[in-house]
């Protein structure tokens, strides 16, 4: 995130406009807190994991009291149009704030890439990469003890992440929120790899996936014996850090750079996306209104690719 | 490139075709040296840098004779259609054999990305990314010294990977062969930065562009003194290895899979590019018809960027 | 491991010395699996994780015939020397040949560093750093939400991983098996640290420590509460891949090469260590007999770091 | 070096003694720059590299009244010892104050490792593995091509970093400082390794070699012709940065934890180092008297690794 807070603010100073930030995302809206950002106080923070700016929940902000008073600090701040980043919640808010006047464009972010109106949300690829290293370091000594290893990864309702770091790390099974299996269909599919020769067994598990990453373990352990040794990698929040990758950095100073110019041109109520490498806009309505569905392109690649 | 030639031997398979593997690309073609890839002969190989086919420069195969050895090996060894992975020089090759009648389907990988036809080649997200860390790493010391580093990358007629390095590692300025500068431009936007307060200054250079990296060094350490201290970085080689990113191994997968199913549906003398994160097909005489220009978008955040 | 292996075979070629690679450990001597190995073969191996020799658990092998069974096949191969690489098992097994007649010398590879008579083993740095990478991570959004991670680590008997890593990520607590703690202490340490001002409490948890990293999760989140929402992390066996760390390579070209040098002067029956930098030889049967104690240092060091 | 700077904090605090950080160095002794440090203003500061007290020469330090200024500051500033943490350079100056009667402790810091009076310095660590993914990277593409590459190093007096990386990442020559070679012997010994089968040909070139990793490179281009196709790469200033690795954090914590202790416990004018993993203090007359010789292992492990 902190590449598009860098891409706002230069794109902006580009312009002659001048930038604040405000901490904690809607909690600093409905406390006041705001700072001046320069051109220096974002230089080099691109490559830092996180956000300068941090992140927290706020309760109070939902409120209709709360609200108000989070409008009135924009109006005291002097804020004249709002780049908002982050996931579904955050551009919730965004239309909120749209609803009550105050221009406001979105700029997607989210490891899960689980959000309409963009090829890619911001962090997704860092994410990814970070989890298919995991898959990579598993792989080395995964071939040497002919075992079952179930890697947890997340994605409450999508499962692009485990689709996209499952092809890329050579996962012999994904397990997605989009596609339910039954454990029978699991033990049935890696009876058949070890027929075909598969020296090992890898299978990546969304987090909001069933059955889930621990249950799948235990039951090999269980249930299948010591045919099937089954180990578990659950990665947690190691997924949500890491300096971002050159992809990230790029997408979100795109998305930063452009958001600002659609503020400038008078839009608002809308998220800027990428499509084919370019910026394009959608009402904040139609990226609300609908589910991702799952990467039909991805399904289809994962089954090919653990042949 | 693994990760694309895994996918055209697994996606054959899932069609019940089989696969060979040409070594050395036109060279193996010429001399004949070619053997059956499995499912497990490539299992494994899409996190390694590199190609398990290995590449090689081959002058025979230009000349009519070798060209024409080159088609009765394919002929010989059963080969019904081509999957040609590769740059400008290897698509031109496909072109020539599908000109003879021999089915091929080419698939772009530079890491460079000077290939028209495509959003991105092969190869150049990882190569960014390695540009990328050593351009953090550089920061780290950087801020600390006070002086001009200047590194050198890869990009003999394309400046894609200095400019993409470059806005995602917060470059102060980059040099392209599509837009030579002069020194004198050089010394005075490095003057214009310091006195913004830059607390240092980080050029990044395309091997084709004009004036060198080697050149900008030694101009800064001798024309202008102690006042600009100049550090060399030369990248070299270091860019063209490395395991691929999640997505290079994505795009490769994706690219790789596609080349098959359009030999197999009885497409010849195209290149298979992505566009959108969806596979594309171009007739090979366009995309080798014309130079891909400057990414202008990229030209224009880097502008913005070096604020 | 595959450093040691290259090491072995070119310390053993400088003296004009054959050697073979005996596969999956005692399992390939048990059924006589072995290849010669040459210099070429050996080239390149140090950089991947993993063995190319692989490993494998050898149950015939405990049994008399079985073990007389791998001692026939050394005579018949012609091997007047073994290098075994390797842990407590591995070690145990070379005392054995040892006993039996064959001139033999062990080498310490564990990733807990839980092996006497060394000051390191080889793999335990690797891993060190793999889970620095993970802290390191966790910490890029952990001072974002205030919450508590546990992060699971290796490590049965031993908790050398954990407070190495520990205490170089700068973990506020680190539960190791040597030194047990009661739920109640942990959720006070908590909440001291929260009043010193920390803004996150990362947890490292040996494999082999109690309470488990799963039960301290599911302790936090269910009994205090929401005052504390913790996330867990567990590693698995992607701490026991990655490409090898420059220390644990040239670790394992001093230990291989000396190890080739003490047999070739007629030692047997003893392991190569590392003291201060330089290979020391200790009898196996002293290497086996200790435990080796937590190391007092780094746990001295862990305490004053958390503050 | 920051986690050297987290560890006096905190291992001062953990005694209830206060610290202040001296921003740039001798500089800001000098300038009077400082500030006080507590355990939350070096929290999470230990993964970054550089340091966050910066560094700088400073001249005016050298002079007599420089001197005095930056002796009186200290007094000012109330300050009753001095943790001083650098090379060569930092270390003479250390010296000087405590001469003066100011109590000092030095810290090795030194990615050449070419200090006296303990194993390892800190930054070398860090600096050898990133040399080394450089190393493994160019050798992805090297045995596909059949050229030699010239990688060049830091390492002015001392072939440490070179000989370390070298051995540890398969390079086939080394040139170090300590033992000049001709172009004769290089050329020489490039064409016996072609005639051992040897796929590729990396040299790694310290800094203060002669021939420079230049002129070899321009050598093999021009006298040796096509023959050998010679690659450059300078890895410069990417080399002082990076997060640092476990072992250098590690290290650093163990040295600035002892530099307390032995300040307090009244000790001065001494460096502390590392032996076999322990603290030990040696006087800095002896420390800067002498020249760090070559390490003899590494040079003979060079040897039969290159085989």
């Amino acid at each position: 995130m902190n590449a598009c807070v860098r891409a706002v603010v230069r794109a902006a100073l580009y312009r002659s406009v001048e930038t604040v930030g405000v901490s904690r995302g809607y909690s600093g809206l409905w406390s006041g807190d705001a700072q001046a950002l320069t051109s220096r106080s974002v230089g080099g923070i691109a490559r830092w994991g996180g956000t300068i700016l941090q992140t927290a929940r706020c309760e109070e902000f939902c409120t209709p009291e709360g609200f108000q008073k989070g409008i009135n600090n924009i109006r005291t701040l002097g804020i004249e149009g709002l780049v908002v980043i982050g996931g579904d919640g955050s551009l919730r808010g965004a239309r909120e704030l749209h609803n009550a006047g105050i221009p406001c464009v979105g700029a997607p972010a989210s490891i899960d890439n689980d959000i309409c109106g963009t090829d890619m949300a911001i962090g997704t690829d860092t994410a990814t990469n970070t989890i298919l290293e995991a898959l990579d370091k598993i792989k080395d000594t995964a071939s040497a003890h002919q075992r079952a290893f179930v890697v947890g990864v997340m994605g409450r309702r999508s499962g692009y992440l485990a689709l996209a770091a499952g092809v890329a790390g050579g996962a012999e099974m994904v397990i997605v929120p989009e596609r339910p299996m039954s454990m029978e269909e699991i033990v049935k599919e890696m009876a058949q790899a070890r027929e075909r020769g598969k020296p090992h067994f890898i299978i990546v598990v969304a987090e909001g996936a069933r059955p889930t990453a621990t249950d799948i373990c235990e039951c090999l352990n269980t249930v299948a014996g010591p045919k099937y040794e089954a180990r578990l990698t659950v990665l947690g929040h190691v997924q949500r850090g890491g300096s971002p990758t050159a992809a990230d950095r790029l997408l979100a100073t795109k998305l930063g750079a452009s958001a600002v110019e659609m503020l400038l041109s008078g839009q608002s109520g809308i998220m800027v996306g990428i499509r084919a490498g370019r910026p394009v806009a959608m009402p904040l309505d139609e990226v609300l209104a609908e589910e991702r569905p799952a990467d039909e392109e991805l399904v289809r690649l994962e089954e090919m690719m653990a042949l």
